[in-house]
């Protein structure tokens, strides 16, 4: 298991680094970005992994966040990983924005013609922090996960699944309850079929409502988010807390909308959260 | 004097916002991008200006370079403007990334076919300002600039030509001589013509040598910048500021590029620069 460097940069006294792989989960080349902060120059560190949401790439939070600088700070490393396989050119695959290339919703498909390369799940749970952690100055008993839109689906998904695994977890206007609402239909239906029992393992509000992370979940939502009533459904997850005593802070944040700007604003928030339990 | 919104978004508790006008100084349509701290939904805050460098434009700053975040703190607004007129389709305007569109270098041309358009120091000295200054809660007593390579250039020749209207400046890794490196030697060549004592005004280090501007520059330089030896020699600052008298803090950063990762290391300092002067 090796990677590419794409390329390497100094960005507040640590480095920002573009990499590609041979992902087994996928069976195509991946890419990602790792932040390794200065004190990963002296001891590992704990990582901190963001999933980007639809039409994203390994490079949208690293130049659109403004989550270097306090990174640098506390001493966590940032990786960002893209949003699908690529290259597949598989039937529809690029027909529309919010499914396929870009949109792979960090599942593991099973239905045709997606189950044997967007295996997004398996990447991002497995393949992925076992390279990381083997190949850059990593902890390996401390890992935090968050991310906007189909990417907060994603963390809140992982988190919940794999709460051993997964220390500290957050969310930025996260698809809360993806089996209820448009995008969420259309991407499970193909990904994995007409049986909608077989979706609920993938929606955030059912996990939450089963089983409570230990931690505290840190949930920001723009009231100004064109996709907020359509998409988002952020009360879904503060039903599921309240069923299962899940400790949830979710914020709702006047004038935000569903952009970088907002995230870039609330992004130290959410850095200090996790550096609460992956440092503490 | 009236201008487009094309987007006004939340960010840090103010606003990120796109606009286009019809210039009169270039004869286009000019795109700028402007930060609206907190404070300016109270009172006029002082504006800060950025140029930036070759290929980019109004987005690239506000997008990759992290400044909003202390902006927003400080209270100081951020303008962001193109880096050359577009859609002209002038004979040679497009055939490279270092002269013409995205190439303006902040002059006022003086040679054919460029002399009706390119000029960019009309632009960002004077009609840039007063647009700004009408339209936004910017304050007409205090003005900053700054920028990155052309955009140092730049600002540095703004400043040091009008030093009672820009009162703080500084630069990130600017072409410092232009008269002396191949990119100033095209650009100049083109826009000015072949009689080189007309380039002497557009120059940073020889308006420098002639006359100091009251206020210290700041200037940051990365030592592992690809184009320092060639392009940028900041050296000639150095001389020209012994010269004169000019109060001068070049700072040569080891390991740092000619990339936003080092303008995102380095802007708070920068902002922290030009608030000492415009809130000081």
């Amino acid at each position: 298991m090796t990677f590419e460097t794409r390329s390497e940069q100094a960005c507040y006294g640590g480095r920002l680094g573009y990499y590609t792989h041979a992902s087994t989960s996928t069976g195509t080349d991946m890419r990602f970005a790792v932040y390794q902060p200065p004190q990963a120059a002296q001891h590992k560190v704990p990582a901190l992994y963001y999933l980007a949401g639809l039409t994203c790439t390994e490079e949208t939070f690293v130049i659109k966040a403004g989550a270097q600088r306090l990174a640098a700070e506390l001493g966590l490393m940032l990786v960002a990983c893209d949003t699908s396989p690529r290259g597949l050119n598989l039937p529809g695959d690029a027909d529309a924005w919010d499914f396929g290339v870009g949109a792979g919703f960090y599942l593991d498909a099973t239905a045709e013609p997606w189950s044997r390369n967007y295996r997004m799940s398996s990447y991002i749970n497995h393949e992925l922090p076992a390279l990381i952690e083997k190949h850059f100055p990593a902890r390996d008993d401390r890992r935090g996960i968050f991310g906007h839109s189909m990417g907060g689906h994603g963390a809140l998904v992982a988190a919940l699944s794999r709460p051993a695994f997964w220390h500290s977890v957050s969310a930025f206007a996260p698809i809360s309850n993806p089996v209820a609402v448009p995008w969420g239909e259309k991407a499970f239906g193909h990904y994995l079929g007409a049986d909608r029992q077989a979706w609920q393992r993938w929606d955030a509000s059912l996990l939450m409502r089963a089983q409570a992370h230990p931690g505290l979940i840190l949930v920001d939502q723009g009231l100004a988010d064109n996709f907020l009533d359509s998409q988002l459904h952020p009360q879904a997850l503060e039903d599921a807390a309240a069923a299962s005593g899940q400790k949830l802070r979710l914020r709702r944040q006047p004038g935000y909308d569903h952009s970088y700007w907002f995230i870039q604003t609330f992004i130290d928030d959410h850095l200090r959260h996790h550096a609460q339990t992956l440092l503490g």
